[in-house]
Order: C-alpha cells, then sequence, then structure tokens
C-alpha cells in the first residue's frame, strides 16, 4: 500500500539526521497522497538507526492506523490538521532543531533580514500563541494544527509561500510540495533562524531587509517570472 | 565479577565521546547492582582510545575498590553518595558538556523554556550551591554528592523527574534508571542547556513555559498515561 | 574550450562544501581567462553532487553563455561587473556562509580585531549599500556588482588588499588572483567574521587593533618585503 | 638529527587539524632538547596534508637554521624567546584557535569560573599587551616574546602552573613539558575560553571560582599531593 509514498517518507525521515536536525528521535516527516487520501508518517519513538521504509505508517484523514505494525507519531494529528487546512502541502516536517526551536521558545517570529531568507520564504517567519490550558488538556496534538492554521488564515499567509512555522515554546513545522521539499524548508529555516539570531546581536537595531529586495529574491525563485536554477 | 553490568557500563562510557559529550577524559559514567550493593565506574584519567569494558572498576557502598586494575575515577564518592541518596537511579554520568558547564559556571539552574526540556525533566534544572572551603578541603568528591542530595531533599525534587543537576562553578550530573538512559539524560541536557542560552539571547524578556504544558509534554512521555512512543 | 579553466573552477566549487561554506547550492565560484575575455562559471542551482567540470558554463564579457549545457549562475552578472571593474582579479566566489551573512544582513563591515583578519585584509571589510527600488528591479544581479565597484572606488580600497565584500541584507563575495585563491579568502572571511561576533560580545567597548600591527600582519605577507611562507 | 625528537614535534603538529585547532595553516608547535639547546619547530606556512617528520626544521638558540630544507616558522623567535625564559618549558603552541583568539583580540584575559579552567590552570588566563609601534618595527616576533616572558616576571605568575597567554589582538600560544602536553593545553584553553565566553553571556554578573575550588581542582591533578589519574 502507497510504496512508493512509504520509501519516499523513509528517506525524507532520514534526511533529518543526516542534515543534523534531529537529536534522538526528536522529529517526523510524513507525506499525503491526496487521491486515496491518505498520509505516510513515521512511527512514534522508533530509532533512525534500525528504521525501514516498511516501518512507515498509513493513516487516514480521521486520524485512524490504515496501516503499519507501528504506532504512527504521537504528532499525527498536528500534521493531518495541516493536511487538511493546507490543500497544497504535500509534505510536512516536524522537528526540535536548535535554532529555530530556540526561536520557538523565545516566542518570537523571525524578521526576514536578507535574502537567504527571502530566497524561500515570504516576509517574516511567524510564531503561533502557546494553547490554553483547555486545548492542551483536550486534545493537544489536534489543536496545534489547528492554532496554526487558524494563525495563517487571520494574518493571511500564503502556506506555500511561507512554508514554516513556530510553535510558541515547542518547535518548528515546515511543509512543501513533497516531503523532500518539507525537509529542504527544515534545513533552510535552521539556517535562517541561526543568521538572524547573530545578525541582532551584531546590530541591535537591525532592520528588515527591504520589501522591494525580499520581492526580488522571493519571485526570482518562485511564480510564473523565476528564472534562478534550471529550465 | 558483575561481566554484564561491566560491558554496560563500558559501552555508556564510550557513548561520551561518541555524542560529543566529553573532550579528553573529562567525564564517566557508572551503573550499579542494587542486588549485591556494587556499583562498576570508569577508572580514573584513562583515554578512551585504548580503554576496554575489563578496565571498569568495581566499587563496593563505603568507597572500596573490589575489583580492577585501575583506580577508580576521582569523582567515585560523589557518584556513591548519588546511589545511597537516590535509591531507583541505576546510573550515574558526569561530563563537562559545554553549554551544561556554561550554565553551571554562571551559577544558574535552566528554566523550562519549552517542550524539549518537559519531555525529559520536570521542572528547572536546579543548580547547586558551591561547597564551603571546609566541605571542600575535608571529602570533596563525597561532598559534591551530600550537596546535591540535600538540595532534592530540600527542594523536594524527585530525582526521577528531574534526572540532572548542575554543580556551580564545576558541571552536569545526570542519571537515569541504567548507564544509558543516564547518558542519554546527558546528551538531553546539553541540547536544553543550549537553546535556553540562545533563547534568552533571542528575548530578553523571556517566561518559562506555561506550567499547563509542561505537565502535558512531561506527562505524555512519563507515568501511567504516557502515550509517546512504542508502548 | 578552456578545459583547465574549467577543471579549476570546477575544484574551486567542490571546496564550498568541503569548508562547509554552503548549504544546499547556496554559492558559486568563477574564473577569467583574460587573454580570451571569458570567464568560467558554475551553473545556477545544480547540485555539488552530481556536478562535474564539464558542467561549468562559459560566459563573454557581455554575459552571453558562450559554452555550456546549463543556465550560468544567476549572479553571473554580478561577477561581470567585478571582473570589468577589478582588472586584477582572476577568481571570484559568492556564498552566503553563517556569519559572513549574519555581519551583511546585520548591515555592518567587519572591523579588524587582529592579525588573523590583518594577514589577509587590510583595514575594515566593507558592506556595501542595499541598492535602491530602481537598480533591484531594473538590473538586479548587474547592479550589485556595480555597486560593489563603486564602494571601492569611492572609498579608494585596493581591491588586491581587500580582497572581500560583504552586500548588505544579502551576503559575502569574496575574490583572488586565482579561484581557488577566492575561495581562501572566502574562508578566512568566515573564521574573521566569526571572531569578530564573539570579541565584541567578550569586550564591548573593543577597538580596531592598531594601525601599526595591521601594516605588520599585512605587510609580513604581502608585497616586496613579505617574509611569511617559503620561498 | 633529533630524528626522535622531530617525529613527536610532527605528530603534535599533526594534532592541530585534528583537534580543530587550526585553519589553513595558522598554527605552530615546537619541540626543545634541552641538552644540545636545539628546537625543533614546523616549517612556515606548509600544508598540513602534505608535511612530514622530515619537513621539520632545527633551530639554534640564536635563532639560526641549523638543519631542514624549509624556512621555520615566522613565529620561530617567539618560541626562542620563550624557550629561553621559562626553562622547564619542553613544547610551545601557537594557534588562531576560535574562542581563545577572540578573547585575545578582546584584549581580556580569561577569569578562572570553573573546575575544568582550574584542573589545569592556576587563576586567571592572562592577555599580554599589544607591542609599541617600535616594538613591532624593530623585531615584532622576537618582542612578543620577551613581552610575554615580562608578564609572567612582573605578575609573578609561574608558567608552568599557567601554561597558556593571549597575546593582545592576536592569538595564543600555550606550552607544556613536551609538544604533546602544550597541544593538549591548546585545546584546553580553547574549550576554557568558550565556556567563559558562555558563562559571561548567561550570568552578566559572574565572577570567578571560589580560591579554595580553584585550588583543590588544581592540587588534586599537580604537585606532591596530586591524585587524579593512574600515579
Amino acid at each position: 500500500m502507497l510504496e512508493s509514498l512509504k520509501q519516499k517518507v523513509f528517506e525524507a525521515n532520514m534526511l533529518l539526521p543526516e542534515y543534523k536536525m534531529v537529536t534522538f528521535t526528536w522529529g517526523n516527516v510524513s507525506g499525503i497522497d491526496r487521491e486515496s487520501g491518505l498520509f505516510v508518517i513515521k512511527p512514534s519513538g522508533v530509532d533512525y538507526k534500525t528504521m525501514t521504509a516498511d516501518d512507515m505508517v498509513v493513516v487516514d484523514m480521521e486520524g485512524n492506523r490504515v496501516e503499519g505494525h507501528y504506532k504512527p507519531s504521537s504528532d499525527t494529528p498536528t500534521h493531518l490538521e495541516l493536511y487538511k487546512a493546507f490543500p497544497q502541502v504535500g509534505g510536512i516536517v516536524h522537528t526540535h532543531s536548535s535554532y529555530a526551536t530556540s526561536w520557538a521558545q523565545a516566542g518570537r517570529g523571525i524578521p526576514c533580514y536578507g535574502t537567504t531568507h527571502a530566497d524561500y520564504m515570504y516576509g517574516e517567519i511567524p510564531c503561533a500563541r502557546c494553547l490554553t490550558k483547555e486545548e492542551i488538556e483536550e486534545a493537544y496534538e489536534k489543536n496545534t494544527g489547528i492554532c496554526i492554521a487558524e494563525l495563517f488564515r487571520t494574518l493571511k499567509i500564503e502556506p506555500m509561500a511561507m512554508p514554516a512555522v513556530l510553535c510558541k515554546n515547542h518547535g518548528p513545522f515546515t511543509w512543501g510540495k513533497t516531503p523532500y521539499e518539507a525537509v529542504h524548508n527544515a534545513v533552510v529555516l535552521e539556517e535562517v533562524a541561526k543568521m538572524a539570531y547573530r545578525s541582532e546581536i551584531i546590530n541591535s537595531k537591525i532592520q528588515p531587509a527591504p520589501q522591494e529586495m525580499q520581492d526580488k529574491h522571493y519571485f526570482r525563485k518562485h511564480g510564473a517570472n523565476a528564472y534562478y536554477g534550471q529550465e
């Protein structure tokens, strides 16, 4: 069942330790098959060193395990809500990568200070509020996804132009058209978070990059007039 | 004698350089056999590159070397006091890992700023006071262990829910049910110490994570209602 | 065509990931053949893992692709302007290396705080202004090169004595007599940027190194009276 | 000539890249044979990747090259002055290691904030003043050594109890009874410099470790009553 997607999701998960995005098992990648409405996700708390494509878990849009000998990641309900809210998303990543998580713990969004950021993410990377006591106790992981979706709707942020979010006191989620692209964006986010941290120390009066430069860099890589890369 | 425990303690010691927790020989792991009342610990100042399971030293609860061709770690009396004070502990680790030691040198406990911390350690990671001149001169390593035990008793901290402590101007100790788990907690502590450091720089008005979020993350991984991992 | 230069440019490009100067494809190296007036540059957005010397692109001084099955780097017009303005330059590098980019995002030049800096770069490493809206929209990459050249002309900076510049909100360019030397200078810049960052934190009242020390170190390695290294 | 010492000095030099103490050729190790009054040092600006024991240069106490096909390190006169001033020293190291150099650039000594420091170095690691214009122009490298020796004499610092110094705006020198021990101390210095940097950020009101703790840790590893390690 969904063998090709399981392989892709497995490989994307294995990129997390390769890119040093995770300590131990602190991360997970999923990928969705929009046709069947099923998504594939890493099992909960399984070691990267012994994990195989076969260990991936298939889940439906009600959160039921459809296939797999392991329990899915405890963050599965968050992934599910994001797939529901963002129909163009094909893959989702959650990590506790060090710099992005430090911003999340600090409760601040990451301003766009330069072209590294603008090449991939349009505008400030938002930081979602902490859940309320009720939201946490009722359905923590599901409400995390709902909270992110609401934030994007309220601030009118286009999820494909801002494929990353920080959850306050928690850590980042990133996404993309595929599981691979979602991992790519997790690495970009970490690098951007690191440089923004340092830039603020170097210049305490720092301002975001001018809007026209943000536009230029984002749109030379995305949309109809892109001219970066081949074709 | 205790061959299986010696092997486990050896392997746990070898994880310290693998996880980059030590420079040179600046760290040690021990494990206890509660039945016989003996514990196994790394020899003092021996190079990780040449060390074998056979070099581990067996010590009794009076601190006598019961077996082993090397002298035990100079921190042995600290381990001993912790085993006496914390009866559920099966393994103990001491390192000079960089970020945790920086907090210890600064003399501050590490507030719980997020879920990475809350997933493993319940509340602020405490920083034990410096020993007095008398305590240092009389029996430094033994009094270090006594000082930690007193701190946990005074603050009513449950050692299995807070498997880490910083010793002021010195460095961290961590523990767990097994030597392996103690090493695992040493790595978690270092990562948590690193992110707390950065989060305070990113937001100088930062506050600890809300109590309900700390509860949620700790108890989804620990205790009767845990649901993280494969049961 | 220019096989030897293509090989050199290829090898210099491959040094960028080796020295950890790039994440993904965020960097490019070019080298020029002053006799033919042609330069060789990395293709746009091609993965370092699969790239070969044959994938390098040959470009003329009007920016036309003269040979190569790929499109040249999107930063080609910047390289071109720098080759035009700085006739002694034989190789150019652009990266988003982490510390140098953090200074660029902060919009500050890097003061000369010590001999590591002075051994390679004479004086403060300048930070070029952001382009105007018009410059960005008209010919962004070309105008980036023109802006750098203007800055060096206005401040009377000798490009061979200061083989590096930061572009505000963007990142660094470095150069040298050869592509290899340009990469070498990119690594020096990153190290210098890292240490300057830390030195300012350690001492908020820090001052640049005395002029006589800057002179001593620069001229013991460069010019007629150099005595560092062999011959 | 001095084949065994040349081998030791070569191996000690090769440890510098292994311990990540150097970028490119920014470092050198020497070792002295006190009987013959000759010392062996790394050649100037030679790449670590191709260097052999045979490339080491033998120098006498007047600074003349006695053997070797390369020119000795440009820092040779500094090493020479230190050997003259500190008769117990058997090996000397100079690097531009990142954190130690950042403190040197900041012009500050490194206070003793903890036991990692106290285990190896007794008291604050001193920072030597910048040379005067005359000292720089007359005999820069020689005067660097003289300046360090003067500092230790003036402050009555015992060089074997403080095997490290920072030269303002430049970088560190370390030493020991052997070339290997000098490299070991270079690594300790870098780690201590890194943690002191972070500790000051974590607690802006930080104080040095109490004197009795500094005494305890230094003397449990050094002198007649040491009890760390295997005798």
